[in-house]
């Protein structure tokens, strides 16, 4: 976890309810200032009423004593309140329910995502209005995280909805200990968590199948967010094609098999990513050169050799982490993108990709733009994408953004 | 024209050639300052070499008399040299014609844009290292804008390649008054522009038909840099669909033809836009209700009605025109996604463009978002966009970038 373990902040007397406040409807928390943010931090939180308990759908009210909307509350966590709806109706648990729906519809009717893949997310937290839950589809496996006690306390009356809308049949829940001990989730709640669930699942996306993997807590060895990304990698790829830093690898096996490139490199240092990227290979009944390897080491020893490549993809895991070290993660940035031009052949395909929240998209393309000039190579800049629109941005939260992907010809 | 007719500058008295440049590779031009800009303006450009001529391609030396690049010289225009190549190595005209085949090598190899449209831009000027020069692809057609005196000599050498590797029979040439005068560019020179050409070519663009329409000049009736955007609005656009400032009919067409909605709505102010987009439905076979009117007003009238739509795109006409500007430019793009953000239902579509140059792609998002905002309305972000791949921006001309385009539900 990113954040510093906070100091539990001691038990203060109740506060007094507002003057007319009780023909608030309940239960209720009073916002002291005004935000549109879904996070609502102690200081920002006034009263509350005295039924709202930890976990409650709470009627959120303004300074001024009228309805602003509805949240999660959880006066002892860090964010004592989650606005998750904006406006002057009331805000039920059956509006909350229709939420989920409005995301599997988002997903399944507007975008159509089960026309080209196994594997989407269905809910992305804020951004679907549910703060606290991500859902990741993958063919009958759901993936479930949750981080806050207003999605724990009902996750298991939304399991079976989100199985009967979605037609799968089993899933796997994740916690981060961190924040379950933040938002005091307790295990207990919760019996399904126990349920082990499937331990590896098979998806297809376009035409490419791959592995999804929940030994590893977290990390599945898949990011659906990458999906539209893949594919059209996949059908611009040519020549020969470098997959640097290529994880369990997404592009390189696009390249192969959508693009169908003949010579194709994937280069990862985490073992156990390359092991599954071996086995998506096999899956697929295809060959591809994996290399265990640091990216940067890699990348110098091959720009000695003289090698280059007509197409090469370098999608980093995460550079900058927090904000104190934002120059140490923009000067790796720097560096690997540096290595990573100088393997292009002149005319060729170079597509960058940041999954660091912290650095912009036009940040990122400035970073990337700088280097390639400082290398004496110009980019004709062919687009920006993000990740799939399975991943959206609540306007109220736009930090949650982080994925950027630049795609130029270096001439 | 947005610049101000420039003074012509008074004939200065030629500069002696700098020490040493009589080992250099003629004609040449010497840069006084370091820029990476295509675009060298007379204060910062040196001497030039005695042989140098208007719409020559030069050699171009930096200050410390290293060879720096190439480009168009045109020394009584007000951008005497526009540099197309950096690096130390020679660049002749052999590797200028190379230029026209890498173009399109990209759009027809890489992009593989013959698969999906019978309308794209070959050639997108300085982003494809070729200043002044702009061709669109429409069927047979040629459609081609040439803006710079280096361009202007050679379009006549330039023509039969392009038809040869592009497979087209025909082309019509376009000049600015303005600029051919500030350019010295003489009609008298190419006499192809004399050709008329076809009046009306149709293309077909994934499963939709258009007119392109030569006779009004630049305005063709249609922009192939909306093409993705179009195919992407068709695949999500659902229930009661509105197009405003449609033109003539793009994201309409897509709607009705590629997305199957019954109820589709076109408005825009340009009789005669409206009058091709009538056409334009007519050559599909296809029925949408076109309205003749501001779009401004026209919303202003339906928001009173109580009307709203499921899908509501938004692509008007440039409002930002020049930085003195910019403000009424800005308070229109807010006035008009307001009005357009009231006929969303909550739940709905809203697709929002602008292309003015003038507004960054996060302020653009931004104001919109404000919009939303002071509205009552959140916005789920799910993409950005820009023009196809065809529309490239090179790196050290990033002031090209214009198209954005918003993607969100609106919550």
């Amino acid at each position: 976890m990113s954040r510093p373990y906070p100091q539990r902040r001691p038990a203060s007397a109740p506060k007094p309810p507002p003057a007319g406040s009780e023909n608030w409807a309940r239960p209720w928390a009073q916002m002291k200032y005004f935000s549109y943010h879904p996070a609502i931090y102690p200081n920002m939180v006034g009263a509350t009423s005295d039924d709202a308990a930890a976990g409650d759908l709470v009627n959120v009210y303004n300074k001024e004593g009228n309805l602003f909307g509805a949240g999660f509350l959880n006066p002892k966590a860090r964010v004592p309140l989650r606005v998750i709806h904006h406006g002057s109706e009331p805000f039920t648990e059956a509006d909350l329910d229709a939420r989920l729906l409005q995301a599997i519809r988002l997903r399944r009717d507007v975008l159509k995502l089960d026309k080209t893949t196994e594997a989407y997310r269905v809910i992305h937290s804020d951004a679907d209005g549910i703060s606290g839950l991500i859902v990741d589809r993958y063919a009958q496996t759901l993936s479930i995280l949750v981080t806050t006690l207003g999605v724990w306390r009902r996750i298991r009356r939304w399991l079976p909805l989100l199985h009967k809308e979605l037609g799968t049949s089993n899933h796997v829940i994740q916690t981060d200990p961190d924040i379950s001990l933040i938002e005091n989730m307790r295990i207990s709640e919760v019996p399904e968590v126990d349920d082990p669930g499937p331990r590896v699942v098979r998806v297809r996306e376009n035409d490419v199948r791959y592995l999804v993997n929940f030994e590893d807590g977290h990390k599945t060895g898949f990011f659906c967010d990458q999906r539209d990304n893949r594919l059209r990698f996949g059908q611009m790829a040519h020549g020969r094609v470098l997959d640097l830093c290529t994880y369990t690898g997404g592009f390189a096996l696009s390249a192969k098999i959508i693009g169908g490139c003949e010579d194709v490199t994937g280069v990862d240092l985490d073992e156990k990513a390359i092991a599954q990227a071996k086995q998506n290979a096999n899956l697929n009944q295809t060959k591809i050169n994996w290399t265990q390897g640091d990216a940067f080491g890699w990348s110098r020893q091959m720009i000695k050799n003289g090698e280059l490549w007509d197409t090469v993809v370098l999608d980093p895991p995460k550079l900058i982490h927090h904000r104190d070290s934002q120059e140490e993660g923009i000067f790796k940035y720097r560096d690997l993108n540096g290595l990573a031009i100088q393997l292009v052949k002149r005319g060729g395909l170079f597509v960058t990709c940041s999954c660091s929240g912290l650095i912009s998209p036009a940040d990122f393309e400035e970073l990337v733009v700088g280097v390639a000039h400082r290398h004496g190579r110009k980019l004709q800049i062919l687009d920006h994408t993000g990740p799939g629109m399975d991943h959206p941005v609540m306007s109220n939260c736009p930090e949650s953004r982080y994925l950027k992907v630049v795609w130029a010809v270096v001439v």
